[in-house]
């Protein structure tokens, strides 16, 4: 059977978006050319075009499928009955979603100064949505008696930040296991915000 | 009376790293040229090579210099009695410092990956030094009974990175007054290591 367009696509895409994503990650956005993705990747730079208009349409889509995939994951949690189980869900679930893609984290962070105005706007409307998430659980953690913030917004952005930070220093076979870690991060946490 | 050699490089010197600092920032340490960083500061490029031997040595020296003022302000802080009292300022010192370098912070973060090894584990010590100053202040409070701490390490990573996040979303005339960032801040750190 003839190999479709459509199915030489599906393999490509993913291999391109792979290439990139470690390129961008290594050598920076405005360091990498499209020759060297199409290198990376072992096809012509003309193929690209197949599967991307530019350079800042694959890295528009690289952090917004990583934003996509994020809050999928996080919508698809298990509800719990109070926002002391939600937040020690959501803290276990930030972390080890995360620690999977390193490179994805890094770039999210590092690249936002490469995206045009809109793909910006984009971009921050998603994260915003995550941050959303959270506050959400404790500003309901509030309503419980259980958090006391002095600002919810504050508060969420403090927690992802702390909880980002693993990223950079975490080592899989290191001092910790990944349990150690979630246990630990979650013991700071929860105390941070409690009332 | 004629300017000298010495004189000269004192002012261009400064010129040369201010220019660096915001082009690497902007572009990335790998998409930017010795020469771009020239013109920026409007000198021939064969003159950057009287202030530096190459771009590695440039960007080592950016983040070295800025790791060492970093230590000396810490460690010029007055002494306190208490390590409550010593963490409440750390607090404040670190948001403050970090806040007026938001470049350098942006590349000590994101540059890291461009450093040759050895001058990697230059820049690591110093972090560690300065890491090192935080952990003897938690481990203080414990032995005070002020603090509990599953993992002092753990915890002196987790507070640096909650501190860190502000220079991702602040911005001056915003909602909120850097005193009112200090004091939401100090609250949440407080409790994250409370007993």
């Amino acid at each position: 059977m003839a190999r479709t367009q459509g199915s030489h696509s599906d393999i490509t895409g993913p291999r391109i978006r792979k290439a990139a994503l470690h390129l961008f990650a290594r050598y920076g956005y405005a360091a990498v050319s499209m020759r060297q993705i199409a290198a990376e990747v072992g096809v012509q730079a003309g193929a690209l075009y197949n599967y991307t208009p530019d350079k800042q349409s694959l890295l528009y889509r690289l952090m917004r499928d990583h934003m996509e995939e994020l809050l999928a994951a996080q919508k698809a949690l298990p509800s719990q009955d109070c926002a002391l189980d939600a937040l020690r869900q959501f803290v276990g679930f930030h972390i080890r979603f995360h620690m999977q893609r390193p490179e994805e984290v890094f770039i999210a962070y590092m690249e936002l100064r490469n995206l045009t105005p809109e793909n910006f706007a984009e971009i921050e409307a998603l994260r915003r949505d995550y941050e959303d998430a959270l506050q959400g659980i404790l500003v309901a953690g509030q309503a419980e008696g259980v958090f006391a913030l002095q600002d919810a917004k504050i508060a969420t952005l403090a927690v992802i930040a702390m909880l980002n930070g693993v990223m950079t220093w975490y080592r899989a076979g290191g001092r910790l296991s990944l349990d150690q870690v979630e246990r630990i991060y979650w013991d700071m946490v929860r105390k941070a915000v409690a009332a």
